[in-house]
């Protein structure tokens, strides 16, 4: 179990070292801030020239403090900052936050000095926050150690909502969006360089909360993957959803975190795939953040994705069907009983069906959503509503519309969204408790969300067994020859093809013999990983001396390129309805990784390709190819049977398997093509190259 | 030249049939409106119970009326409306703009009533808007024949913007959106069920309103391409951009629209094309439209892409940055002098490079967006600017970085756009005139589009000459044989495989000598278009032995298949570097269009191809295949070279001009595979089915 970091969150005491009388300053605000929002415990202003700060009594050091205060507020910069950091941590404080920038961000220089910081306060038991952060603030108890402008622009409201940022100008725009939202916001916390302590230590903390409902993380790093796992487990327990915007998707964006927050590189199709074997949900700024959040907090889990739209406009209708198919979220299907039921309350020109269009005749009469939503909520085949209404106003009964949708979702308890991009309007119905959104696209794409996070939050996550270790052999070459490749494949149980390893022309004849034709005859040398480039690959031989004959001729280019002469494999031809690729690599960050994709020699240009966080199971395979290109190939196209995905899941398990119980002596593996048949036809590997770890 | 519609937007005088005292009911509102807005011409209100109305004199009936009126606007429902609508008509009214729903979108019945209707007012030369519509307004004039609420919810300010639209509700949605912006809109007009007008009618004539600068469509058929067309080269002749929706993207999209105002379905990826040939810009909802608009009317047609970001918060440095790559918008690479003269004006942690973090030194030093933005201008690399501002209030001098940044806009004429999420400070910055958006998602995609949308409308659009008609044999059958369908291309100079259409094995064996090993040989009949479906197609053929024997049994098997035995093409055998597929059809909307894209059996599973719109020039064949998953191929990648796009070009520009050309006699061509080399090496189709039209 790792750390609950509450002298961070919630402090008995803070001693902040460099106090303003000023609260518009850096050193005055966080005062100013935790006197107005009622924190309890023992604030200790230092500053040696001054006796009383806004207030309260002020300190000349450290020292002179009447005890050791339980978390440090660093505003002091530069060599001070440092000095004072170690002076707190010599002192026993339990936890230190350094705002000062020109540490880590700047260079290497800063970043020596920044993890001698650091260093030196978790040998004496210390944990930093920062440098270079904004700081901390929870609103559940009025800590608020930060210095964000925000808390004044946009007045504070507890409430459900945990931010853990890097940034702290990203911090507080989580936090602002929210509470333009309407929303009370808790924990606003930034973590700016990291030197220890990371947005997961701090996620892993507020999930601990239990007031808290919803996690909104910013990264530009994953520094920390294993803790982050462990709380994104802890919080699909506790049915806590988070949500992440992952920044430095790009190169350029890679190159500009680096320079931010001295982030390092973290791979981003990795990125992807780590968040969603978790069960995090990634979106692509904060105001995706603030737009999901009011579904989240209804406790939203939905089972099901059909929908129904009821607009009194007809284009509206038509965009929200189409966003429906933009989003996956199929028109439900109604009834008849539910059609005939919905067009008796309904002018003729009306449509009953799904989209229902209502029409402008909901001038006339104001009860048609209530009427119509009680009838539509009947029919099992809806899961989601959707009440568009993008036109309103005078001579329009707006408040019965929202009247009647408000008890249309606590009766039901129905997943219930509005779309009114009217300010006036919208109000009208978030009054009323609704969940209201800009036009068609903001809400299916909320309601997407919640479904599919939902989905992913309930998955089962498979256990792989820890295992025998494998006995990788030792060597000093990167790769392994082909045939100790296919060997240590065919030990983890992934199918490989039938071959021989020969070492005469005698022995290539009598492996034909033994596998029958057709053949490949394939030169074996561990200095030779790309052989085909090289011209040793002989396909489709079908006779026992053209095997022979391939022997000794590509047993002499071996010779003849000076490369080790390993043998030469003789192996079955088999051929499957598709070449697939599976591999799986050691990623510096996340660790083992698997891919599945589509074979051949254009995967790195294609990027066709998906990838997998071990443990996983056959059902992830499955989803994974389902999201490639091709998965209408693997589907089976044009009356060809569907692939045999079970049995790419079985190479790809198999795969995992051995990647992570080599335990970093097997760098990566690379099967290409693997054959894969008809459903019930098997894959197998048919080419193998390992690298050593 | 199409008419304009002038008795529409701009009539001398309106009868409103079916007025009402009430300006809350349809028939009230738009006299209502035209008093409020200043209409000069005659407004005449027709009610039979009614002396006065709205301060107007009333009339019984259009025959009281002291002068025929060139608008009438029918309020009347049913039959009563079809009534009036005959009588303006006889009585040489000019247009009419027909209110009432119930007609081509309940079915087929109504469909009948709504055709009848316009053709009898066509007949008599009178102009009908709708039924099933809102009307039209022109804010420029005060000709307000509509009844949208949302005048009234959003008061009207006259302006550059024009919206046409088939709904009713969109056209007031993107109205309303554009006026929250701030933007003045002057032509607000909804053409329902288009029964004779048609959006592109209205957007043909409202191009021709030198005060409008942009112009904005909401479609769900595109019913009249031909004149949209026209609208787009006059439009583009005058630097007017137009912006447009499209809906029924889907089918369930398609079906809503069905019901909505009885629109045939699109195909929508021919939509796609036809609105990227003809530099008509689409996005996905009214709120694209609103969010875009600022920055057309600013004038902005950028010839350069490259990015400057400058922030003072990291974290959107990085956002940016990840934004820029997502959007095509490359960071400028500024020079060393430029980055030089930047660092002198930031704090030493500050990021001088671009994206140019100021930091959160703002606080301290608010001259920096003014210190940093001129020097930055002077850097060739420089086209676009890109303020980013998520964190501000309290203690930051707002004002003076709106001013600095509008003076600098100013005296540049560069592109300049802000983000600013916090409504009190995008207000100061759109006080100083500037376009300011919500995050750098909105402001990059803006900057995206604008630079995007006026390459395109730069783009020069090649005239195809006529050329003589083609010579299509007459037929019964459905397709052409393979020999037919090879000449016909052949005549047309599209690059065919050589080969000789054999009647007996000696032809067969003198064709293998003539065209030299290998050969493919196939068997030619009208009756089997899937030839290789039936076994009727070898390939890598190497003596003429085999080609002769090939030859008796391909005879035979036709023979046994009761098909037409047109003979047995032997033809050599080409191999390029990558099978392609060239297509065309005629679209019943559209006609001809040109497919290019992967080949390979799997085309209609995985979609890999792009759609172009005759007459197109090499040029937009290069970047149809650039749009292609398979460009990196097309491009070269593992050290292979690039395909011969220019060949493929002209193989595609052949095949569009011979189905023009075709005049519908041919419905559609198939070439698949077409066989591409390296550049310099061409390409060739080896195998063409042609559809008889």
């Amino acid at each position: 179990m790792a750390e609950l970091l509450s002298s961070l969150i919630e402090p008995k005491s803070i001693a902040v070292i460099g106090a303003s009388e000023n609260s518009n300053k850096i050193g005055g605000r966080p005062i100013f801030y935790m006197q107005r929002h009622g924190y309890k415990g023992n604030i200790y202003p230092i500053n040696p020239s001054r006796s009383e700060i806004q207030g309260l009594r002020g300190y000349p050091s450290l020292a002179a403090l009447p005890e050791v205060p339980e978390l440090a507020l660093v505003i002091v910069s530069g060599d001070a900052a440092v000095a004072a950091v170690d002076e707190c941590a010599e002192r026993g404080v339990k936890s230190a936050i350094v705002i000062a920038s020109g540490f880590g961000e700047t260079g290497e220089q800063g970043r020596k000095v920044q993890q001698g910081m650091a260093e030196r306060a978790r040998a004496r038991g210390m944990r930093i926050v920062g440098p270079n952060t904004q700081g901390l603030a929870n609103f559940g108890n009025g800590a608020i150690a930060s210095f964000s402008t925000m808390f004044i622009e946009v007045p504070a409201l507890d409430g459900p909502i945990a931010v853990a940022s890097q940034s702290g100008g990203m911090s507080s725009v989580t936090y602002g969006l929210c509470r333009r939202r309407g929303l009370g916001v808790r924990h606003v916390h930034a973590t700016g360089n990291e030197a220890d302590v990371t947005v997961a230590d701090i996620a892993w903390t507020v999930a601990h909360d239990p007031g808290v409902k919803l996690l909104l993380l910013y990264l530009e790093t994953i520094a920390n993957p294993d803790l982050l796992a462990q709380t994104a487990e802890y919080a699909r327990e506790r049915d806590l959803p988070i949500v992440a915007v992952k920044a430095g998707r790009s190169a350029s964006g890679q190159k500009a975190a680096s320079s931010h927050t001295g982030a390092l590189a973290n791979e981003d199709r990795v990125v992807d795939a780590f968040f969603r074997h978790h069960g995090i949900w990634r979106v692509r700024d904060a105001q995706a953040m603030a737009l999901a959040a009011d579904a989240y907090l209804k406790g939203w889990r939905p089972h099901g994705r059909r929908l129904v739209v009821i607009s009194n406009s007809g284009a509206s209708c038509v965009m929200a069907a189409d966003a429906s198919e933009d989003y996956g979220l199929p028109l439900a299907e109604l009834s008849t009983e539910t059609r005939r039921d919905v067009a008796a309350k309904l002018p003729g020109f009306a449509t009953s069906t799904n989209p229902i269009d209502v029409t402008a005749a909901l001038l006339q009469n104001s009860a048609m959503f209530g009427d119509v939503l009680p009838i539509v909520a009947k029919d099992p085949a809806a899961d989601l509503f959707f009440l568009h209404v993008p036109v309103a106003g005078a001579g329009y009964d707006v408040e019965r519309f929202a009247r009647d949708s408000a008890q249309f979702a606590a009766d039901t308890g129905k997943p219930l969204v509005v779309s009114a991009w009217q300010e006036s309007i919208a109000q009208v119905f978030r009054a009323a408790g609704l969940v209201v959104f800009e036009n068609e696209a903001e809400a299916l794409s909320v309601f997407a969300q919640v479904a599919s996070h939902a989905e992913l939050m309930r998955r089962a996550r498979p256990k792989w067994p820890e295992g025998a270790p494998v006995d990788v052999p030792a060597g000093s070459q990167r790769f392994f020859n082909e045939a100790d490749s296919l060997a240590l494949l065919a030990k983890a149980g992934v199918p490989v093809v039938p071959y021989r390893l020969c070492k005469s022309a005698a022995e290539a004849r009598a492996a034909f013999q033994a596998l029958g034709a057709p053949v490949a005859v394939k030169a074996c040398s561990v200095d030779v990983p790309h052989k085909s480039e090289h011209g040793l690959v002989s396909l489709g031989v079908t006779s026992a001396e053209d095997a022979a004959r391939l022997f000794d001729s590509q047993w002499e280019k071996l010779s003849a390129m000076k490369a080790a002469r390993d043998g030469v494999i003789v192996a079955a031809m088999k051929k499957g309805r598709r070449e697939l690729m599976v591999g799986a690599r050691v990623d510096p960050v996340f660790g083992p990784i698997v891919l599945v994709g589509d074979g051949g020699k254009y995967v790195e240009a294609l990027k066709d390709f998906a990838i997998l966080i071990p443990p996983f199971d056959a059902e992830e395979v499955r989803k994974a190819l389902a999201r490639l290109r091709i998965a209408p190939i693997i589907d089976g196209v044009r009356g060809e049977p569907a692939l045999d995905v079970d049995a790419v899941a079985k190479v790809a398990i198999g795969v995992g398997r051995l990647i992570r119980a080599a335990k970093g002596k097997i760098a990566s593996i690379d099967l290409n093509p693997v054959m894969v048949g008809a459903a019930g036809e098997g894959a197998i590997v048919v080419d193998a190259l390992i690298e050593r770890g």
